[in-house]
């Protein structure tokens, strides 16, 4: 047998742009998706967990560059010289990929959910991370605007089960189909030629999106000869002219007071488009359902500004963004902004069938949305720790296990302490460390008069900040003496009342 | 602009060896987690998902080959020449990595659970993916036996709370002390070369660990000169003379009917030897501390048979087997076997910090858990799809969005047909395929009487295998015609019933 090889130390680090996620932070993500799913689920729609890994020929075409398979996601060639692998970087090229495998077996329309990690090989940065988790729910196989209504529908009562109060959220709702009419009656598209017709809109698009951070002129200096920013540097424009571009900004501009309103306004800046025409009449379908249903203007509009950045959307785009303000960095009050966006998308199951397959779906940013909550209080910071049942006796082990499975069985969170229990500081230290909202002493003085003690931790924290030695601690008023037998009892009631007191509503 | 290169269409296919999950599927398998996570979250046990990239050094020391980082786990090299990173393999390892990178964070004892896919670049085989979940719980920094026996009784009640009925189900425990006490004291371990001892009891566990498979004889064949197959194939042996056999036999037939009677018979074979004596006593205390928490030799038992196959093992080993018989792929009765295994390891954090961190814990298979509950008939193939609104009038789809929303309220899985409504039988195709268990019907006759008919499909299919047109489906008594304004208290009655009959236990 060869001689293992000594190995320097490694270090204990998380690659560079991973992280690890602890206690609450895992255990609120966990009851977030909980809950979209059950909302997800009530719609109709059924759970799919495809596989992490996929053939980087299967995700192919959505690479930023097909040249270079390793940009953007994280690839590997299989044995040295097999099929290269990659990571999933969304849960859509997964959905398409599905489909087309198994579009014999599935229901057509297929209405699928799907929440997991997803992966980008991208520089990382503070708060941006390598992984993260997405959560998307897509109706594959049908052309009607009834699905799309449907997904701005669930999107909106998603928000709301997770804790997002109406009034905090807005979902806007926009048509490229309506954008496309409108650069086609300003004469800015050039129908015969596909791939400049690409290229333009796309600059029209990058220029549009940025009407939050520039303002209308700085929009419009985009569409036009260009703009310098403010540390000189020339982003190169749509050179559009000066007429061309204010039809543009007038098609940013058209969203009235209500969404018919916007609807008229749109049909007359695409009069004569009749691609414009088929984006105005989807729009004015999917107001129309909206409002039968009861989702007014307060929580889905239509909003002529909206253009998500994908190229691959086709005709109705959303996007939910919480309207709330929060602190940025520097102290300054901003809105929240973003949160989830979708829109329809007819052609990414074609590239594998050659078939049509219309599609429509939304991806919700569940660490955003997770933010979002702990910015407006909705979330604590650390969850409530277990009953701690202390050891004073290392002896009576078996009767502190006992105890602690009394409790569980109860339903109460709990357990021995199970380090070196000699030095009984140590163990408040550990429970204090926990966030232990009781600890459960019996020494053999306790036992022999058949009681326990349970101190109130959390009390006990507030009426002394500093705890010398075990007989000053057991002075303190926050504990009382309780019969063996009525342990249970007593800590659940002690935990029932904790509990309701979290859940007062706050702020 | 550089002309898109031509690419030929791609293969709809998960990479080999990956697969994905559908429907059911996906939504038992997290209830399940759910479920394992409440028992561990009772223990006081806290959640970590740590990223599923890590470093190859981070997992190196437990690669099966130092010297090839890609086998075994998925690896890559960062920008061509940067660290080498892999796909998690196990969640031990990542473990090991949290607690000696955020050791000054965390409690200790920690006690952590973790949840999701591991990857392994292994040979694909049929029901062998290179994607699975495992479910771990671990207690790290503490050397008592409480923790050992702790895990213990947590898996006991992890497998009845999922669903395993007791007596299904039986946790052998073990102790790797004892079994190097025996090799000890049958002059087999020369204490005096760690790895010539190392290399040897690999060998005897080995031979051990193939007791159920091959017999008494077939074992003593191994730990002998070797043992020729069926098929004419040599495995070489331990080359343990016949006495040195005799004493490892021994060991593996220690099991008495109570585990104190096994304890004194290991006392016994291990006399003389140290760590011989350590081992039993240690498994003596895990023996008490569950008799005093009521975990009987029903759940829970010593039996010196059980061995488990990693060699970072160094205190107590655990492993839950399923005792209920399966049939296998030829049809023959076998015992289900281990869905759960774990021990004591003590080194796994060594080797990032140098220092000695005592850790124990457990590994739940959940797939196989999940295709023992398959089994035994405890969990559906399918579950029930949604209430399937039709669309009778293409014009009126608000009104039947807002049945939809108005069934949702009520807490009804409800959705809207949104394929070709023209053909009235693809809608009931369609909720065939979905397993759908009413159909809404509201035609322009029931829309002028303010009606609607709720149609059984469940009793609709039963009653009539083959339907030839609307208006012979529509004659079935398996429907009924409700007021419009009953129609959610309605269908809130009849899917009660049907989850109540559904729920009724079965076999």
């Amino acid at each position: 047998m060869a001689k293992p090889k000594k190995q320097p130390r490694p270090k204990a680090e998380t690659p560079k742009g991973f992280r690890d996620y602890f206690g609450a932070d895992v255990a609120q993500r966990d009851a977030m998706l909980a809950e979209i799913a059950k909302v997800y689920h009530r719609y109709g729609f059924d759970p799919l967990e495809s596989s992490a890994v996929e053939t980087v020929e299967a995700l192919g075409k959505y690479l930023p560059d097909v040249d270079r398979p390793n940009a953007g996601v994280f690839a590997w060639q299989e044995d040295g010289d097999g099929d290269w692998l990659a990571l999933r970087y969304d849960l859509t090229a997964p959905l398409a990929r599905v489909y087309a495998q198994h579009r014999n077996d599935l229901p057509t329309p297929y209405r699928r959910y799907a929440m997991g990690p997803v992966w980008r090989n991208e520089k990382p940065g503070p708060g941006r991370f390598r992984q993260f988790y997405q959560c998307d729910a897509d109706t594959v196989g049908t052309p009607t605007v009834a699905a799309d209504a449907e997904i701005c529908a669930m999107l909106a009562d998603t928000l709301e089960a997770v804790g997002i109060g109406r009034g905090d959220y807005i979902i806007r709702v926009n048509n490229r189909k309506v954008l496309n009419g409108v650069m086609e009656v300003a004469g800015i598209l050039d129908p015969s030629d596909p791939e400049k017709f690409a290229h333009e809109r796309g600059i029209v698009l990058r220029a549009i999106d940025k009407l939050d951070r520039l303002g209308p002129d700085g929009v419009r200096a985009l569409l036009g000869a260009g703009r310098k920013d403010e540390s000189g540097d020339f982003t190169d424009g749509a050179k559009l002219g000066a007429a061309q571009a204010e039809v543009v900004m007038d098609f940013m501009a058209a969203k009235r007071d209500s969404g018919l309103a916007t609807v008229a306004r749109l049909r007359d800046l695409v009069a004569g488009s009749p691609m414009g025409e088929e984006g105005v009449q989807e729009l004015e379908t999917i107001e129309q359902l909206l409002i039968a249903q009861g989702y007014g203007p307060d929580r889905i509009e239509i909003d002529p500004s909206v253009v998500r950045g994908l190229g691959y959307y086709t005709g109705p785009v959303f996007e939910a963004e919480l309207t709330f303000e929060i602190l940025d960095e520097k102290g300054r009050p901003r809105q929240f902004g973003s949160v989830a966006g979708g829109g329809r998308y007819d052609d990414l199951v074609k590239r594998f069938t050659g078939q049509e397959v219309p599609a429509t779906g939304i991806s919700i940013g569940v660490d955003r949305l997770l933010a979002a909550l702990h910015a407006k209080g909705r979330l604590s910071a650390a969850e409530a720790g277990p009953v701690l049942v202390t050891v004073m006796d290392r002896d009576r082990m078996a009767d502190y296990q006992a105890m602690a499975a009394e409790l569980r069985n109860a339903g109460i969170r709990a357990e021995v302490y199970l380090g070196n229990p000699k030095n009984f500081g140590n163990q408040l230290k550990y429970a204090d460390k926990r966030d232990c909202p009781l600890a459960i002493i019996e020494g053999s003085d306790e036992k022999a008069r058949g009681v326990v003690i349970v101190k109130d931790l959390v009390l006990g924290k507030r009426l002394a900040e500093e705890i010398e030695s075990n007989e000053e601690w057991k002075a303190q008023p926050a504990q009382q003496e309780v019969p063996r037998i009525d342990l249970a009892a007593v800590v659940s009631k002690y935990i029932g009342e904790t509990e309701k007191n979290l859940r007062e509503p706050r702020g």
